[in-house]
């Protein structure tokens, strides 16, 4: 039987816009103005790399401090848009979980996001206290390096050509294919289905709750 | 010499990701939560279109009382989360329209938004006065139908043959092919290429500024 690997914002939680606009807003108050679009195609890899990538983008390396102060603000604003008793699961999310846990399916989460920051959304989703669930203190290098999902099936006790990867943003993908994983997309991040595909979903499925009803298309 | 119609959000000026959060923070404030992704793909219609097809999402129509409520929090919410001052055109798209002025380029706007809330993103166009902008209120039906385009042709003395829409959303492609008229996308605006693609757009650049050095490709 396989095990399933999760990703949290925009695969399980709808954080992904509120994440985006964080960014637009903090990266506008500290005079490094980025599209939103390039913003929303880098959600989803650490806060570091995410910082570096803004660099690129800006035409000049962010030093420590400004990446530091740009991680705090945007964690202050994304708090203020999106308060904790917003945090939403996505459709499909809670009960398909659940049905993992009766149906004894090996399952964790695997996310770029930190503790405290993750808690809201973990408790939306009324997920039992010996779930396993590693973030991005857990690992040396978050997506798109694989330290995440093999950690993860380190805990879960599962031999990685076992493991799928579900995940809808590109780098749990790429991720994926490098810690020797199968990967699904899902469309409730915001990318496009081609884009997922590309990035070697080898199947693409709108949300959590189209996935629940094809479990078996994944041998489950 | 083909005559050039552009839409606004998303393909002229920064603004899709604040409209998707301000959309999704009034439907929550007003007990109807909807999926940040599904938002996202539904910008760029009318307001009306657009909660029409919130009905469908959260499985019963609006009452016009609640459609409107719904537009008024919109359009509060969006005014707070973007602040006139941070009204951002994209980037190319003010030296790519001020070329198309130099060059004596036949081109308009063609904008499902309305008049006063685009006033603040035209004007950080730098635009002239005199330039042709269709918007909501000058036609009877909105993107996906046709009636915006036809109507910038029309002011624009241009053969709709002769035209080529540039728009960031399949809304904008889908009415172009309705108006007979060659369309372009751009991926500013969060869409996929292929999405693009499928909908009919023969060419597809990042954003402006990827047009603004393209022009020749579409015999400017």
């Amino acid at each position: 039987m396989p095990a399933l690997i999760f990703d949290l914002d925009g695969t399980l939680v709808d954080t992904v816009y509120a994440h985006v606009f964080a960014w637009q807003k903090a990266l506008q108050e500290t005079g490094m103005a980025v599209d939103g679009w390039r913003i929303h195609r880098k959600i989803g890899m650490s806060g570091g790399l995410f910082t570096r990538a803004v660099g690129r983008e800006i035409g000049h390396e962010l030093t420590d401090e400004q990446a530091e102060e740009l991680q705090l603000i945007h964690d202050r604003l994304f708090r203020e848009l999106l308060p904790l008793e917003e945090r939403r699961p996505l459709p499909g999310a809670i009960a398909l979980l659940a049905e993992l846990r009766d149906r004894d399916v090996t399952h964790g989460i695997a996310t770029s996001g930190r503790r405290p920051s993750i808690d809201a959304s973990l408790e939306s989703l009324g997920i039992p206290d010996d779930t396993v669930v590693v973030e991005r203190g857990d690992v040396a290098r978050a997506k798109p390096e694989p330290d995440l999902f093999i950690e993860c099936a380190r805990r879960l006790d599962a031999d990685p050509a076992e493991c799928y990867v579900i995940g809808d943003a590109v780098w749990d993908l790429l991720a994926a294919r490098r810690a020797r994983m199968l990967s699904i997309g899902l469309l409730s991040g915001g990318y496009g289905a081609d884009e997922l595909q590309a990035a070697g979903a080898f199947r693409v499925y709108r949300d959590a709750a189209e996935l629940h009803s094809s479990l078996d298309e994944l041998g489950i």
